[in-house]
């Protein structure tokens, strides 16, 4: 039985001596989603003004990670940006600065890493001003806006994530590394490689050539889909003969049938996901196979909760030497129901009933499998919606009248 | 557009008044598998020591479901008898007294529930104690000393739960009627009713001559089949002419395939349920199908997270005429998504795409359905299994490495 | 290893004689679905011209029959009627005479039965005049024409089969009975009963009140929901203290979603109905299971091909004694795998692999299950076609256009 | 409405007079999987000595082919060397010589020919002598030994089919091509190559080089797979700047989960493959894609029966102006539903219904997809099994033992 390890507050190394060093480093999971569900965050704009109109909710949240084993807190950052948060301004009941949202979800991720060994590691992800104009430096420019944020509120290092362009990932590494704190830098790509068809491997060369240390992928696809995409991602840098450590950050949902763009263009995006939510044992086979490919950030995405956390310090416990907090009410492989009263649930207490089990959908008119990208929508409509200009909404609602969407 | 009711102190009506008058009263969702996600239950026990332990992590869920539309907090004293908590006490880091634990659960619920109008119950459920000798008096004992709390800390009324057998039931609902307090009674059985073989009608009829004022079912089985069983109770009660009020708080899962006891003997319970977990638009349909079978105490158990209880809230807007605080977060019928860039995904902002939705499980490697109990158990094994003294644990051992579990 | 015993001409021994032995009597495939896919019938009309216009194909089906183990060749009449195939005379394209149908069918299934030791059975099925006029007479005298045709070419037993109301399949029986033959009965219903509400076990009893010495089910449902009916009859049958002797020829479909009208309210029926095939094990499955209820005649209706019976023959092979000729070309339980060159396909050489095999599907964008009866029909629609009269061709077309059919 | 054309004797046109003037041809189904099910060849040996032993039932199936559409009648020579007979001599009941199955092959399909228009094609298929000693001499000796057959036989081409390794195929048609007459050639591999990783591009330009004017694949992936594969040899020629016509004739069963050794490896072969059969729509997606693709030798094999054949000839009945004779028995897209008595059943004559529906299993308890090679077996006994020569029966069956399977 490993023991477990309070989180307490210790000489803290940084997030390049850990990985240096060898150690597993674990990250947190999906702040927009977990907190949609708790009903602090919209989906569509996905923004995070919770931090300054619920900041117990985030808190709460951080902890639980934190708990759970998270090394690294990220501050809920994401889509933070000026230009996205004035975008979505009518999504949100009152306005709130771009400033202010930055600043206290420093503050809240300090405030429970303290609690523990956590790093806070402050976090961008791409802009609309890339996507609308492409303009270098406003682009850059919304990235250091936030960016005086991290250096004020001194976050210990800094991600660049969730990018589909890697131009744009390239931008903002340039302006993190402007900080001289490490950076590391995450694609929402999958291994046929970002919007522009630059191939992961090349995405990876880029990366570490504008300066980043870690680099990986995150979101937009299963565990799966994502590590065959790290794997590219690190034959790349090998073949240009580029050092870097590697990071995983996936979705907890199953997307075995997602195309290019990922989970967005699935039919149950976002709010028929749940048959596709993964369980511990299916994390704990993620971590494994991270770790053996040489993975040693490893965290996760949307859909990751707190006891998805827990299942990859569980998994690598044994490397690790120890389990985090909320192991105290977690057993291992399902131990916890040696003392069950029926048998054949007590007969559940095994590591290989879990690893084995091929978990039912309690769905029998639903398929296994989706199509991607306006399934159900005939082809004419299609390609007329793909058809981004000459789609007004009132063609669209015509096209729904008239067409079997 | 309805609009969004901020939860404020109002001067409360009790929960018999606002039932009598008509109201829809919303329940919350499950705490006990919601904490054992978020690291502060342990699955196999149950038990709700995070009152004392980690009250911040109970306080905060509570606000959740409060913020989604509940109208009811229960006391987080699920399994909270004496017996069970010392019966289960190894399971326990500290020793917590059930008192303390008691108190701390309906010192939380009351500081959330005047962040609002909710009502405050106070929650007892089966005992180990009826299983192993069931001696009436010892029984009631057991609830009488929760009882104590309860009133110490007057409650707004009192709700027996989670019994799967009636007998038993009546007895606990006999003494929370000493207290002179509305109390409400569900018991955890399907349409083939209690595990002695009561019928649901049968089983409601002898909760109302017990003193219940509210019956109806919780856990155990999906909303449809637990629909199923009120509509049974209601026809019992109908027929031997007696009046209640209705009242329904079942999984968040699907369970088409359950036996007679219902999600415990499916072999994913508890740690493969994932895929069964119903999305928000399942929950519509519930809440809808509750309230024109005549059920105005419309809540979840097991499964349900906040966002289950906000599509309550959602679907019965047009009937209370508001929507509740969350709603703030939340398009109904995803009707955020009509600002994405997408086209295909803005064709996901109407309530007929998300009706119709079939999710796919993105698992092409499991089945829709399992078989309960001891599935993959060749027969001589669960035979022997299911005589429980005949079973010690170095039998079951031998049995695990000589048939294929 | 069991014998293969060749068929030849025995003394034959009429059907009492040998259900009253205790023998097991093996019934054959249905004709109507194979012969559809070899393309000699339609389906729709579904009727039997093909005895004169390809006397060779329905031959060859007998052949295969018998060889796989049939006892019983049914001359191929199903839907032979004089009403019948008048109605449907738009689909033959030429006229071909109701007596000339069934003296050809009489005519092949005797030739056939002599190359073994088989039984030629009479049948008559359910009539049009039953379902637009009701007359007793004149639907008596439809099944008196149907059996001069079987008197004058001496049929060794009669079958009235595939009835959906108990009063026709009655009136059928009386007129048999005329004929001094033993007469057997087959109903297409359900465990819920016939379509006029009369449950199976009336149903059985009134069946054999009338005359039928050998009672059961046929066709509309798979094996379990029709052994499931079966023993209804069984039940009704020991409450009224009468016996007969009991028979199952079932669909080789499996139906777990169907309604009470069976299969033909699945949307896949009939041209989609290939994913729901019955493999050779779950036929072995299903003739056990008919023997363990006391029912000795055993065949098969719509979806049984001559592989389907000859597992019949070969799961009873060890209460018979004897294998039937066609399993010189069959190892029972995959044994004829035992020499592949792979080893994993040798491993599928044994009894407990093919058991145990849960065959996929190879359709991960299908579901497991269908709702019957205009399923994506919407409501409004569904009830206005259920109105037969008010349906013209009219409606039906502005529906499909207005509907989402 | 298309005529139906009564095949009837016309001059014969050869099979490159007809490509070459662009008509369609369409290929037969598959016999040893038909004829399994009937009762006459045996699984594993897959032998096809039926042509002496019951030459009525060979006759027979040609004839359903003939009827639905067939356009060429392959002898039922396959696995009919003389090596492969011997071989698997056990399992036929008396020896048979090589030459008698060959030459009543040709005798039988010559006959049903000459019923209507169709072509005879004799056919070779991979040797077991190639697998176990590679000798070119003696493989090419033992197709030499069928060539003789059907030159004596005067069939109309040749089509060497069924070869796993491009170099063996080679052989096959440079002996074939001494005969002067045509010579087809198609492999059984997917998009991967051969067994030696060839990659079909390159097996194509070898096949054509040796001397084959038609080339594709046939048999081991479903019609998705298949067409993939001849894509990848069109591609292949044309970068060869190489020409020659095109044949796809795969498998009726849908194999989405299929390594590169295809449905052999799949568990549920061959005893288990029922639902994934094409229904007749699948099959006329398929034949509409192969035309697209620039396919004109257009047919099937296992799984293949006569009305699968027939759904190839009406999804090309536009283009080849006619119908077959089956048609008489098939209405174009279901039309023949449109007189049924139910309205919701006469909903279903549509071609858009058709077309759309996604047919249920029926099967709630089994999975859509299925791992190929050995899923099931511990790593380590399949490890072992893979070393055939270290796997002894002895060692098999203590495996089976010890491991599960």
């Amino acid at each position: 039985m490993l023991p477990i390890r309070k989180t307490a507050k210790q000489g803290k190394r940084g997030i390049l001596e850990r990985l240096d060093a060898g150690e597993i480093v674990i990250g947190d999971g999906g702040f927009v989603f977990a907190l949609e569900k708790r009903g602090y965050v919209k989906a569509g704009p996905w923004t995070p003004e919770a931090t300054v109109e619920h900041p117990e909710a985030v808190r709460q949240l951080h902890r639980e990670f934190l708990r759970a084993g998270s090394n690294v807190l990220q501050t809920f950052t994401f889509y933070a940006s000026e230009d996205k948060l004035e975008n979505r301004g009518n999504y949100v009941a009152e306005k709130i600065s771009c400033q202010k949202v930055n600043e206290a979800a420093c503050d809240i991720a300090r405030e429970v890493a303290n609690e523990g060994d956590a790093l806070v590691a402050g976090g961008v992800s791409q802009t609309p001003s890339y996507l609308s104009c492409k303009d270098k430096a406003e682009v850059k420019a919304a990235f250091r806006k936030q960016l005086d944020v991290f250096m004020k509120k001194n976050v210990d290092f800094l991600i660049a994530e969730y990018f589909e362009h890697v131009e744009e990932a390239v931008w903002a590494v340039e302006v993190l590394k402007e900080s001289g704190k490490p950076v590391a830098a995450t694609m929402c790509i999958g291994p046929e490689g970002d919007m522009h068809g630059v191939s992961p491997g090349q995405c990876a060369v880029q990366l570490v050539k504008a300066g980043a240390s870690i680099i990986g992928v995150n979101c937009h696809f299963d565990p799966d889909t994502s590590l065959e995409t790290v794997k590219l991602m690190k034959e790349g840098l090998q073949a240009a003969k580029l050092k870097a450590h590697l990071m995983c950050q996936p979705l907890a949902f199953h997307t075995p049938d997602c195309g290019k763009q990922g989970f967005i263009d699935l039919p149950e995006f976002p709010f028929g996901l749940e048959p596709r939510i993964l369980t511990r044992w299916d994390i704990q086979r993620y971590a494994r196979k991270a770790y053996d490919l040489g993975i040693r950030f490893i965290g996760g995405c949307c859909g990751f909760e707190p006891y998805h956390v827990r299942a990859i310090a569980e998994e690598l416990g044994p490397e690790r030497g120890f389990l985090p907090e909320a192991s105290e009410k977690h057993g291992s492989w399902g131990d916890n129901l040696s003392m069950h009263t029926k048998p054949w649930v007590r007969a559940r207490a095994r590591k290989e009933y879990w690893e084995n089990l091929k978990p039912a959908s309690g769905r029998p008119y639903c398929p296994s499998m989706s199509k991607p990208d306006g399934w159900g929508v005939t082809k004419g409509a299609r390609e007329l919606m793909q058809q981004k200009e000459a789609t007004t909404e009132q063609q669209l609602k015509e096209l729904f009248q008239k067409q079997k969407f």
